[in-house]
């Protein structure tokens, strides 16, 4: 097997994110459910845009957002998704390679926007996300390329992207091709209403190519429809070779066979903004999974790294999360 | 005399800041003056950009910055500048509208894009920027709506304005109309190496039509061609009717007339980002003096919104100033 360039390598949306501050009304207002992310066709997002209070952007996209942190954790990341040659463009291109990350997909020219999220954050630092995804939807299968998916140790594949038709067809031959070349695939089935929109699909993924699938608390309860944690837990420890559990603030359960680590949530002095908590912490557990690190370790550097990225605003470390680790030991 | 609609209304650069970390040896790298303001090319923006680090969009613009921290503290402000009807320019349009500040003057349609500006912030929270006006300089005289002039208490002009040889004339033209409709006129000098463009005339300005003038230490000595802080003062105490000089942690000297009023910088845990730190001293300033108050409140105000700004990244504020003046007894 030859030597895999890429600790991940990440297909997912390329997104910048408009930040700003609402409360709970305006989210009412605009008929959105708080946590979540909704898609909204172009007319919404400038209706909402005109109405929300001063922003600031800040290049996002979850599995990109995950990119970014392998490589501030010091791993080699790269990213596949689609922008088009306009000023967002422009951005998210710059960002994610000042980063460290390696980002080939060329930007189409003229026609769709590249996307953009509105990211609405409640004064308890809850974010509520409505996204506008121009553009990003039309990378299509010949765009993903599959000498770079083959050159990654981890493939990393966002449920987000199932909500483009074209794009399930370049997700299941990534797989397939990336545990061909001795690669493993993971899978994070991004949002509750993803995952209600997706569910057969994402549950024969995961008893048929995910090694790794990473869900949230509600992600979890939306997949398997179930009432508790413990019962989700329970089906996906029975059915994905191993399960990366979120819960916030309550830490992270992680499961493979017969081990069940649990891990707690790193002390934050005070949570500003949870956009990227849950792409940070996938940033920490893929770079220690990539490095062979043991699960607990692996789960606590994903601890690591959602501390980080809720006590600023945006998605994006601001420190070195390789420093950040060092400082605790690792 | 009519009754003025607002309290503050400013002519300036319409600008967003790109804003990213980088230490020492990349300001020289790129011939960059620590501290400063240049205006450079577009070639030379793409090749900064292209090496630093990934950033962080936010609205700016000297005195578009200004205007946003007189809305904040409750003021009625407005602000004329030209952008173009790119994203950025939309950028520029929603922050400013979005903080409550009047913004009607038209987008241009292709051409040059909306001005931005690489701030980049070293580890000691100063900030160096490089500004690519782009259609900023193409705001023409017919663009100064004379009757919004004549609609506010206070014209304020930002020295940048002079290094955009039209907007000289719609400077002038500004002032007077300002005066003879009862109101009056606030400049700031905004960099000493602008200061040294146009020395003569910001010196002429000042004698003639000039009410009020801010700047800096460094701006000052620029001025008046002099060593000391000192021998700049008594220059500007001789000739500006007010002259409020800034002195970054030392606090601000303001005098008119006879009077000279010292006023202490307000305390900062952490100094993150100087960026805007004379713009919010100046909204501070101008709310309180159009609101009649004292020349030492008029400073106190000030402070408090320049230690806000400096306390996070980017020039525009992030909690309601007036609620601050309010936590501080105002």
């Amino acid at each position: 097997m030859a030597e895999h360039k890429y600790d991940v390598l990440a297909i997912g949306n390329a997104i910048v994110d408009i930040i700003g501050r609402c409360n709970d009304m305006f989210l009412v207002k605009h008929g959105a459910t708080k946590g979540g992310m909704r898609l909204v066709d172009a007319e919404t997002v400038k209706a909402i845009y005109a109405d929300m209070g001063p922003g600031i952007e800040i290049s996002g996209g979850s599995a990109a957002n995950t990119m970014v942190g392998v490589a501030s954790f010091g791993g080699s990341a790269a990213f596949i998704g689609k922008v088009s040659d306009d000023e967002f463009g422009g951005i998210f291109a710059h960002d994610i390679k000042a980063a460290g990350v390696s980002f080939k997909t060329a930007k189409s020219k003229g026609g769709a926007p590249t996307a953009r999220s509105l990211v609405l954050v409640t004064p308890d630092g809850e974010r509520t996300m409505n996204t506008f995804l121009g553009v990003s939807p039309e990378l299509n299968q010949g765009e993903v390329d599959l000498a770079e998916v083959r050159a990654a140790k981890i493939v990393y594949l966002e449920g987000y992207l199932f909500d483009r038709p074209d794009a399930k067809a370049a997700f299941r031959t990534a797989a397939t091709e990336a545990k061909a070349a001795g690669g493993q695939v993971a899978l994070t089935l991004s949002d509750s209403f993803c995952v209600d929109r997706h569910r057969a699909e994402f549950l024969d993924l995961i008893k048929t190519q995910v090694d790794i699938l990473f869900a949230n608390e509600s992600e979890l309860k939306s997949l398997y429809k179930v009432a508790t944690f413990e019962e989700g837990a329970r089906l996906a420890k029975a059915q994905a070779k191993i399960a990366v559990l979120t819960r916030g603030a309550k830490g992270s359960v992680i499961m493979s066979g017969d081990k069940a680590v649990t891990v707690g949530a790193e002390p934050v002095k005070q949570v500003i903004d949870t956009t990227g908590a849950g792409d940070l912490y996938a940033a920490g557990f893929l770079y220690g999974h990539a490095a062979g690190k043991p699960l607990d370790i692996c789960g606590r550097l994903g601890s690591i790294a959602a501390a980080e990225i809720i006590s600023h605003i945006g998605a994006r470390p601001e420190t070195s999360l390789a420093a950040l680790a060092k400082k605790k030991g690792f």
